[in-house]
Protein backbone atom coordinates (compact mmCIF):
# COMPACT_ATOMS: atom_id res chain seq x y z
CA UNK A 1 0.00 0.00 0.00
CA UNK A 2 1.24 3.66 -0.69
CA UNK A 3 -0.46 6.59 0.84
CA UNK A 4 -1.06 9.62 -0.95
CA UNK A 5 -0.86 12.39 1.87
CA UNK A 6 -0.11 16.18 2.57
CA UNK A 7 1.54 16.48 6.12
CA UNK A 8 -0.99 19.30 7.41
CA UNK A 9 -4.62 17.79 5.88
CA UNK A 10 -6.81 16.70 8.55
CA UNK A 11 -8.50 14.37 6.63
CA UNK A 12 -4.48 12.81 6.28
CA UNK A 13 -3.97 12.56 9.08
CA UNK A 14 -6.51 10.24 9.64
CA UNK A 15 -5.22 7.46 7.80
CA UNK A 16 -1.80 8.16 9.53
CA UNK A 17 -3.33 7.56 13.02
CA UNK A 18 -5.79 4.72 11.88
CA UNK A 19 -2.32 2.92 10.36
CA UNK A 20 -0.79 3.74 14.08
CA UNK A 21 -3.27 2.47 16.04
CA UNK A 22 -3.76 -0.80 14.04
CA UNK A 23 0.26 -1.12 14.15
CA UNK A 24 0.16 -1.30 10.28
CA UNK A 25 2.99 0.13 8.40
CA UNK A 26 2.36 2.42 5.66
CA UNK A 27 4.66 3.73 3.51
CA UNK A 28 3.64 7.74 2.37
CA UNK A 29 4.13 9.85 -0.30
CA UNK A 30 4.04 13.22 1.12
CA UNK A 31 2.79 16.19 -1.40
CA UNK A 32 3.27 19.66 -1.32
CA UNK A 33 0.04 21.99 -2.37
CA UNK A 34 2.97 24.85 -2.29
CA UNK A 35 4.79 22.90 -4.84
CA UNK A 36 1.33 22.20 -7.13
CA UNK A 37 2.15 18.56 -6.62
CA UNK A 38 -1.72 18.07 -5.99
CA UNK A 39 -2.28 19.59 -10.02
CA UNK A 40 0.76 17.13 -11.08
CA UNK A 41 -0.36 15.01 -13.51
CA UNK A 42 1.06 11.58 -11.28
CA UNK A 43 -1.40 12.42 -8.88
CA UNK A 44 -4.63 13.84 -10.87
CA UNK A 45 -4.01 10.36 -12.93
CA UNK A 46 -4.59 8.23 -9.81
CA UNK A 47 -6.90 10.81 -7.59
CA UNK A 48 -10.55 11.40 -9.31
CA UNK A 49 -11.72 13.84 -6.24
CA UNK A 50 -8.44 15.67 -6.60
CA UNK A 51 -7.88 15.48 -2.73
CA UNK A 52 -5.78 13.54 -0.34
CA UNK A 53 -5.81 11.43 1.35
CA UNK A 54 -5.68 8.81 -1.46
CA UNK A 55 -4.54 5.20 -0.66
CA UNK A 56 -3.11 2.91 -3.05
CA UNK A 57 -3.35 -0.83 -2.78
CA UNK A 58 -0.86 -3.50 -3.77
CA UNK A 59 -3.01 -4.40 -6.95
CA UNK A 60 -3.22 -0.93 -8.21
CA UNK A 61 -6.82 -0.24 -6.66
CA UNK A 62 -6.99 3.26 -5.59
CA UNK A 63 -9.40 4.42 -2.51
CA UNK A 64 -10.44 8.19 -2.19
CA UNK A 65 -11.67 9.76 0.83
CA UNK A 66 -10.78 9.68 4.56
CA UNK A 67 -14.17 8.06 5.20
CA UNK A 68 -13.32 5.14 2.75
CA UNK A 69 -9.64 4.63 3.30
CA UNK A 70 -10.94 4.33 7.14
CA UNK A 71 -13.41 1.83 6.82
CA UNK A 72 -11.28 -0.51 4.71
CA UNK A 73 -8.37 -0.47 6.85
CA UNK A 74 -10.34 -1.19 9.56
CA UNK A 75 -11.97 -3.92 8.31
CA UNK A 76 -11.63 -7.38 10.42
CA UNK A 77 -10.36 -5.58 13.10
CA UNK A 78 -12.32 -4.26 16.55
CA UNK A 79 -12.24 -0.32 14.92
CA UNK A 80 -15.21 -1.65 12.67
CA UNK A 81 -18.01 -3.41 14.63
CA UNK A 82 -19.80 -6.67 13.51
CA UNK A 83 -23.36 -5.61 13.60
CA UNK A 84 -24.96 -3.86 10.61
CA UNK A 85 -27.03 -1.85 13.36
CA UNK A 86 -23.75 -1.03 15.32
CA UNK A 87 -22.26 0.01 11.65
CA UNK A 88 -24.94 2.02 10.34
CA UNK A 89 -24.21 4.06 14.12
CA UNK A 90 -20.56 4.37 13.59
CA UNK A 91 -21.46 5.61 9.69
CA UNK A 92 -24.02 8.32 11.30
CA UNK A 93 -20.97 10.05 12.95
CA UNK A 94 -18.42 9.61 9.82
CA UNK A 95 -21.24 11.52 7.81
CA UNK A 96 -21.86 13.95 10.40
CA UNK A 97 -18.05 14.98 10.60
CA UNK A 98 -18.13 15.02 6.59
CA UNK A 99 -21.17 17.58 6.92
CA UNK A 100 -21.14 19.84 9.41
CA UNK A 101 -18.02 19.31 11.50
CA UNK A 102 -14.76 19.34 9.37
CA UNK A 103 -15.62 21.96 7.13
CA UNK A 104 -16.34 25.01 9.26
CA UNK A 105 -12.96 24.42 11.90
CA UNK A 106 -11.05 23.51 8.50
CA UNK A 107 -12.07 26.84 6.91
CA UNK A 108 -10.91 28.48 10.46
CA UNK A 109 -7.98 26.58 10.68
CA UNK A 110 -6.91 27.81 6.96
CA UNK A 111 -8.28 31.22 7.11
CA UNK A 112 -7.17 32.25 11.03
CA UNK A 113 -4.51 29.77 11.31
CA UNK A 114 -2.39 29.08 8.20
CA UNK A 115 -2.99 31.67 6.25
CA UNK A 116 -4.26 34.50 8.58
CA UNK A 117 -5.77 35.94 5.60
CA UNK A 118 -9.00 36.98 7.55
CA UNK A 119 -10.31 38.17 10.36
CA UNK A 120 -12.26 36.67 13.70
CA UNK A 121 -14.67 39.04 13.33
CA UNK A 122 -15.43 39.20 9.86
CA UNK A 123 -19.07 37.46 8.64
CA UNK A 124 -17.80 35.01 6.65
CA UNK A 125 -15.53 33.61 10.49
CA UNK A 126 -18.20 34.16 12.65
CA UNK A 127 -20.64 31.96 10.63
CA UNK A 128 -18.32 29.01 10.35
CA UNK A 129 -17.33 29.83 14.22
CA UNK A 130 -20.86 29.39 15.20
CA UNK A 131 -21.31 26.20 13.07
CA UNK A 132 -18.24 24.90 14.40
CA UNK A 133 -19.61 25.17 17.93
CA UNK A 134 -22.68 23.75 16.98
CA UNK A 135 -20.90 20.48 15.35
CA UNK A 136 -18.70 20.63 19.10
CA UNK A 137 -21.84 20.88 21.06
CA UNK A 138 -23.65 17.70 19.58
CA UNK A 139 -19.86 15.99 19.97
CA UNK A 140 -20.08 16.53 23.27
CA UNK A 141 -23.54 15.62 23.75
CA UNK A 142 -23.12 12.28 22.40
CA UNK A 143 -19.86 11.90 24.06
CA UNK A 144 -22.04 12.50 27.40
CA UNK A 145 -24.59 9.81 26.25
CA UNK A 146 -21.87 7.21 26.17
CA UNK A 147 -20.63 8.02 29.37
CA UNK A 148 -17.32 8.17 31.41
CA UNK A 149 -14.71 6.45 29.08
CA UNK A 150 -17.13 6.02 26.52
CA UNK A 151 -16.28 6.54 22.92
CA UNK A 152 -18.35 8.53 20.02
CA UNK A 153 -20.47 5.53 18.73
CA UNK A 154 -21.72 2.31 21.03
CA UNK A 155 -20.16 -1.09 20.06
CA UNK A 156 -17.89 -0.67 23.63
CA UNK A 157 -14.16 -0.30 21.65
CA UNK A 158 -13.33 3.12 19.89
CA UNK A 159 -14.07 3.27 16.34
CA UNK A 160 -13.13 4.78 12.96
CA UNK A 161 -16.27 7.55 13.70
CA UNK A 162 -13.50 8.35 16.86
CA UNK A 163 -10.21 8.36 14.29
CA UNK A 164 -12.42 10.68 12.10
CA UNK A 165 -13.26 13.20 14.34
CA UNK A 166 -10.26 13.43 16.09
CA UNK A 167 -7.93 15.53 13.83
CA UNK A 168 -9.80 18.56 13.03
CA UNK A 169 -11.00 18.49 16.65
CA UNK A 170 -7.89 18.47 17.52
CA UNK A 171 -7.10 21.39 15.69
CA UNK A 172 -9.42 23.97 16.96
CA UNK A 173 -7.87 25.91 18.88
CA UNK A 174 -5.83 27.06 15.73
CA UNK A 175 -9.07 28.21 14.25
CA UNK A 176 -9.47 30.48 17.54
CA UNK A 177 -11.73 27.65 18.95
CA UNK A 178 -11.14 27.33 22.50
CA UNK A 179 -12.03 23.44 23.83
CA UNK A 180 -12.00 23.97 27.31
CA UNK A 181 -15.74 25.01 26.96
CA UNK A 182 -16.41 21.42 26.02
CA UNK A 183 -14.47 19.54 29.06
CA UNK A 184 -15.90 15.69 27.49
CA UNK A 185 -13.93 16.90 24.58
CA UNK A 186 -11.13 17.96 25.88
CA UNK A 187 -11.08 14.35 27.86
CA UNK A 188 -11.72 12.34 25.01
CA UNK A 189 -9.35 13.71 23.10
CA UNK A 190 -6.67 13.09 25.66
CA UNK A 191 -8.01 9.13 26.14
CA UNK A 192 -7.24 9.17 21.97
CA UNK A 193 -3.74 10.11 22.84
CA UNK A 194 -3.32 7.55 25.14
CA UNK A 195 -4.03 4.70 22.57
CA UNK A 196 -1.17 2.66 21.97
CA UNK A 197 0.03 3.50 18.47
CA UNK A 198 -1.15 6.80 18.45
CA UNK A 199 0.08 8.84 15.88
CA UNK A 200 0.90 12.82 16.16
CA UNK A 201 0.48 15.26 13.59
CA UNK A 202 3.82 15.90 12.62
CA UNK A 203 5.81 13.31 14.48
CA UNK A 204 9.12 13.89 16.37
CA UNK A 205 8.08 17.98 16.53
CA UNK A 206 6.18 20.05 18.75
CA UNK A 207 2.95 18.66 18.65
CA UNK A 208 0.63 21.22 16.26
CA UNK A 209 3.30 23.37 15.36
CA UNK A 210 2.27 24.89 11.77
CA UNK A 211 4.89 27.01 11.21
CA UNK A 212 7.45 24.85 9.82
CA UNK A 213 8.01 23.33 5.97
CA UNK A 214 6.56 19.68 4.50
CA UNK A 215 8.02 16.88 5.75
CA UNK A 216 8.17 13.94 3.31
CA UNK A 217 9.57 12.04 6.21
CA UNK A 218 7.72 8.41 5.95
CA UNK A 219 5.85 7.72 9.30
CA UNK B 1 -39.99 1.11 10.79
CA UNK B 2 -40.97 4.59 11.08
CA UNK B 3 -39.22 7.19 9.14
CA UNK B 4 -39.31 10.66 10.23
CA UNK B 5 -38.86 13.07 7.65
CA UNK B 6 -40.05 15.95 5.44
CA UNK B 7 -41.91 16.00 1.87
CA UNK B 8 -39.28 18.92 0.47
CA UNK B 9 -35.73 17.13 2.02
CA UNK B 10 -33.34 16.18 -0.13
CA UNK B 11 -31.81 13.48 2.44
CA UNK B 12 -35.25 12.22 3.06
CA UNK B 13 -36.06 11.65 -0.50
CA UNK B 14 -33.15 9.42 -0.66
CA UNK B 15 -34.69 7.11 1.91
CA UNK B 16 -38.07 7.08 0.43
CA UNK B 17 -36.33 6.22 -2.85
CA UNK B 18 -33.94 4.03 -1.37
CA UNK B 19 -37.79 1.77 0.38
CA UNK B 20 -39.23 2.15 -3.30
CA UNK B 21 -36.15 0.48 -4.88
CA UNK B 22 -35.98 -2.30 -2.51
CA UNK B 23 -40.29 -2.79 -2.50
CA UNK B 24 -39.81 -2.33 1.19
CA UNK B 25 -42.99 -0.52 3.34
CA UNK B 26 -42.09 2.46 5.07
CA UNK B 27 -44.29 4.00 7.70
CA UNK B 28 -43.84 8.14 7.67
CA UNK B 29 -44.13 10.70 10.22
CA UNK B 30 -44.12 14.03 8.01
CA UNK B 31 -42.91 16.90 9.36
CA UNK B 32 -43.14 20.86 9.02
CA UNK B 33 -40.25 22.82 8.89
CA UNK B 34 -42.53 25.88 8.94
CA UNK B 35 -44.84 24.55 11.47
CA UNK B 36 -41.85 23.99 14.14
CA UNK B 37 -41.90 20.27 14.23
CA UNK B 38 -38.09 19.69 14.23
CA UNK B 39 -37.49 22.10 17.45
CA UNK B 40 -40.79 20.37 18.96
CA UNK B 41 -39.60 18.11 21.77
CA UNK B 42 -40.87 14.54 20.46
CA UNK B 43 -38.25 15.08 17.65
CA UNK B 44 -35.50 16.51 19.50
CA UNK B 45 -35.41 13.14 22.06
CA UNK B 46 -35.04 11.33 18.87
CA UNK B 47 -32.95 12.82 16.80
CA UNK B 48 -29.32 13.76 18.36
CA UNK B 49 -28.27 15.99 14.87
CA UNK B 50 -31.56 17.63 15.19
CA UNK B 51 -32.32 16.67 11.32
CA UNK B 52 -34.12 14.69 9.43
CA UNK B 53 -34.43 11.79 7.84
CA UNK B 54 -34.07 9.84 10.88
CA UNK B 55 -35.34 5.87 11.12
CA UNK B 56 -36.76 4.27 13.93
CA UNK B 57 -36.38 0.80 13.94
CA UNK B 58 -39.26 -1.70 15.55
CA UNK B 59 -36.58 -2.62 18.82
CA UNK B 60 -36.78 1.33 19.53
CA UNK B 61 -33.36 2.04 17.82
CA UNK B 62 -32.50 4.85 15.99
CA UNK B 63 -30.64 5.52 13.09
CA UNK B 64 -29.38 9.26 11.49
CA UNK B 65 -27.75 10.80 8.49
CA UNK B 66 -29.53 9.82 5.11
CA UNK B 67 -25.94 7.62 4.80
CA UNK B 68 -26.29 5.41 7.62
CA UNK B 69 -29.73 4.75 7.18
CA UNK B 70 -29.28 3.83 3.02
CA UNK B 71 -26.71 1.48 4.48
CA UNK B 72 -28.53 -0.36 6.70
CA UNK B 73 -31.52 -0.72 4.63
CA UNK B 74 -29.44 -1.83 1.94
CA UNK B 75 -28.20 -5.08 3.71
CA UNK B 76 -28.35 -8.08 2.12
CA UNK B 77 -29.43 -6.65 -1.40
CA UNK B 78 -27.94 -5.80 -4.09
CA UNK B 79 -27.52 -2.23 -3.36
CA UNK B 80 -24.47 -2.52 -0.98
CA UNK B 81 -21.73 -5.10 -2.73
CA UNK B 82 -20.58 -7.64 -0.93
CA UNK B 83 -16.72 -6.96 -0.96
CA UNK B 84 -15.12 -4.83 0.96
CA UNK B 85 -13.53 -2.66 -1.59
CA UNK B 86 -16.04 -2.53 -3.78
CA UNK B 87 -17.87 -1.20 -0.18
CA UNK B 88 -15.40 1.43 0.24
CA UNK B 89 -15.57 2.76 -3.40
CA UNK B 90 -19.30 3.17 -2.36
CA UNK B 91 -18.28 4.98 0.35
CA UNK B 92 -15.98 7.27 -1.63
CA UNK B 93 -19.23 8.34 -3.42
CA UNK B 94 -21.52 8.71 -0.28
CA UNK B 95 -18.98 10.89 1.23
CA UNK B 96 -18.09 13.23 -1.85
CA UNK B 97 -21.72 14.02 -1.91
CA UNK B 98 -21.93 15.17 1.80
CA UNK B 99 -19.10 16.99 1.71
CA UNK B 100 -18.70 18.33 -1.80
CA UNK B 101 -21.96 17.81 -3.81
CA UNK B 102 -25.32 18.18 -1.57
CA UNK B 103 -24.07 21.51 0.26
CA UNK B 104 -23.83 23.75 -2.98
CA UNK B 105 -26.61 22.62 -4.77
CA UNK B 106 -28.89 22.16 -1.55
CA UNK B 107 -27.59 25.95 -0.76
CA UNK B 108 -28.51 26.99 -4.23
CA UNK B 109 -31.90 25.34 -4.24
CA UNK B 110 -33.23 26.84 -0.69
CA UNK B 111 -32.23 30.59 -1.82
CA UNK B 112 -33.15 30.75 -5.19
CA UNK B 113 -35.66 28.15 -5.43
CA UNK B 114 -37.60 27.94 -2.14
CA UNK B 115 -37.11 31.23 -0.30
CA UNK B 116 -35.97 33.21 -3.45
CA UNK B 117 -33.98 35.87 -0.80
CA UNK B 118 -30.64 35.88 -2.51
CA UNK B 119 -29.69 37.06 -5.95
CA UNK B 120 -27.98 34.71 -8.22
CA UNK B 121 -25.08 37.21 -8.58
CA UNK B 122 -24.42 38.13 -4.89
CA UNK B 123 -21.00 36.38 -4.24
CA UNK B 124 -22.31 33.73 -1.98
CA UNK B 125 -24.25 32.35 -4.85
CA UNK B 126 -21.85 32.38 -7.31
CA UNK B 127 -19.43 30.62 -5.54
CA UNK B 128 -22.14 27.71 -4.37
CA UNK B 129 -22.63 27.86 -8.42
CA UNK B 130 -19.22 26.96 -8.72
CA UNK B 131 -19.11 24.63 -5.98
CA UNK B 132 -21.89 22.78 -7.70
CA UNK B 133 -20.80 23.04 -11.55
CA UNK B 134 -17.43 21.46 -9.84
CA UNK B 135 -19.00 18.64 -8.16
CA UNK B 136 -21.34 17.89 -11.00
CA UNK B 137 -17.85 17.69 -13.13
CA UNK B 138 -16.57 15.29 -10.98
CA UNK B 139 -19.77 12.80 -11.42
CA UNK B 140 -19.87 13.37 -14.63
CA UNK B 141 -16.45 12.16 -15.18
CA UNK B 142 -17.04 9.50 -13.18
CA UNK B 143 -19.91 8.25 -15.08
CA UNK B 144 -18.04 8.38 -18.06
CA UNK B 145 -15.46 6.39 -16.18
CA UNK B 146 -18.15 3.77 -15.91
CA UNK B 147 -19.54 3.31 -19.72
CA UNK B 148 -22.47 3.21 -20.97
CA UNK B 149 -25.32 2.08 -18.80
CA UNK B 150 -22.88 2.15 -15.50
CA UNK B 151 -23.47 3.12 -11.89
CA UNK B 152 -21.96 5.73 -10.17
CA UNK B 153 -19.57 2.50 -7.90
CA UNK B 154 -18.16 -0.57 -10.05
CA UNK B 155 -20.14 -3.26 -8.76
CA UNK B 156 -22.24 -3.77 -11.96
CA UNK B 157 -24.95 -2.82 -10.07
CA UNK B 158 -26.84 0.39 -8.89
CA UNK B 159 -25.85 1.08 -5.06
CA UNK B 160 -26.38 3.37 -2.47
CA UNK B 161 -23.97 5.86 -4.01
CA UNK B 162 -26.39 6.36 -7.02
CA UNK B 163 -29.65 6.68 -4.29
CA UNK B 164 -27.74 9.17 -2.35
CA UNK B 165 -26.71 11.12 -5.15
CA UNK B 166 -30.20 11.55 -7.15
CA UNK B 167 -31.62 14.04 -5.09
CA UNK B 168 -29.55 17.01 -4.89
CA UNK B 169 -28.52 16.04 -8.42
CA UNK B 170 -32.45 16.09 -10.03
CA UNK B 171 -33.26 19.47 -8.08
CA UNK B 172 -30.41 21.03 -9.32
CA UNK B 173 -32.73 23.09 -11.49
CA UNK B 174 -33.97 24.82 -8.54
CA UNK B 175 -31.07 26.08 -7.64
CA UNK B 176 -30.52 27.66 -11.44
CA UNK B 177 -27.84 24.91 -12.44
CA UNK B 178 -29.04 23.72 -15.85
CA UNK B 179 -28.02 20.02 -16.51
CA UNK B 180 -28.40 19.92 -20.39
CA UNK B 181 -24.25 21.10 -20.03
CA UNK B 182 -23.84 17.80 -18.11
CA UNK B 183 -25.58 14.95 -20.55
CA UNK B 184 -24.38 11.78 -19.21
CA UNK B 185 -25.72 12.75 -15.39
CA UNK B 186 -29.52 13.51 -17.46
CA UNK B 187 -28.70 9.82 -18.87
CA UNK B 188 -28.08 8.71 -15.63
CA UNK B 189 -31.39 10.52 -13.72
CA UNK B 190 -33.35 8.77 -16.96
CA UNK B 191 -32.19 5.37 -15.97
CA UNK B 192 -32.69 5.29 -11.99
CA UNK B 193 -36.03 7.03 -12.57
CA UNK B 194 -36.60 3.84 -14.86
CA UNK B 195 -36.45 1.43 -12.39
CA UNK B 196 -38.86 -0.79 -10.69
CA UNK B 197 -40.29 0.78 -7.18
CA UNK B 198 -39.01 5.17 -8.43
CA UNK B 199 -40.33 7.42 -5.93
CA UNK B 200 -40.72 11.20 -7.09
CA UNK B 201 -40.26 13.72 -5.05
CA UNK B 202 -44.12 14.25 -4.16
CA UNK B 203 -46.14 11.11 -4.90
CA UNK B 204 -49.50 11.76 -7.12
CA UNK B 205 -48.14 15.59 -8.15
CA UNK B 206 -46.41 17.41 -11.04
CA UNK B 207 -42.90 16.21 -10.35
CA UNK B 208 -40.32 18.91 -8.54
CA UNK B 209 -43.13 21.10 -7.83
CA UNK B 210 -42.51 22.68 -4.79
CA UNK B 211 -44.98 25.41 -4.65
CA UNK B 212 -47.28 23.30 -2.45
CA UNK B 213 -48.02 22.74 0.88
CA UNK B 214 -46.47 19.89 2.98
CA UNK B 215 -48.30 16.49 3.26
CA UNK B 216 -48.12 14.05 5.55
CA UNK B 217 -49.15 11.12 3.18
CA UNK B 218 -47.75 7.63 3.60
CA UNK B 219 -45.76 6.62 0.52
Amino acid sequence: MLLYDTQRSGNAWKVRLMAGLLGLPLPRRTLSIDRGDLRADEFRAIAPLRQVPVLVLDDGSVLSESMAILFYLAQGSDWWPRLPLAQAEVLTWLSFEQERHMKPLAQLRLHLGLHRDREPASAEMRHHASEARAALDILQAQLLRQGAGGWVASSGHPSIADVALYPYTRMASLGGIDLSAWPRIVDWLARIEALPGYQALFPGQPELNLSTVESTAAS
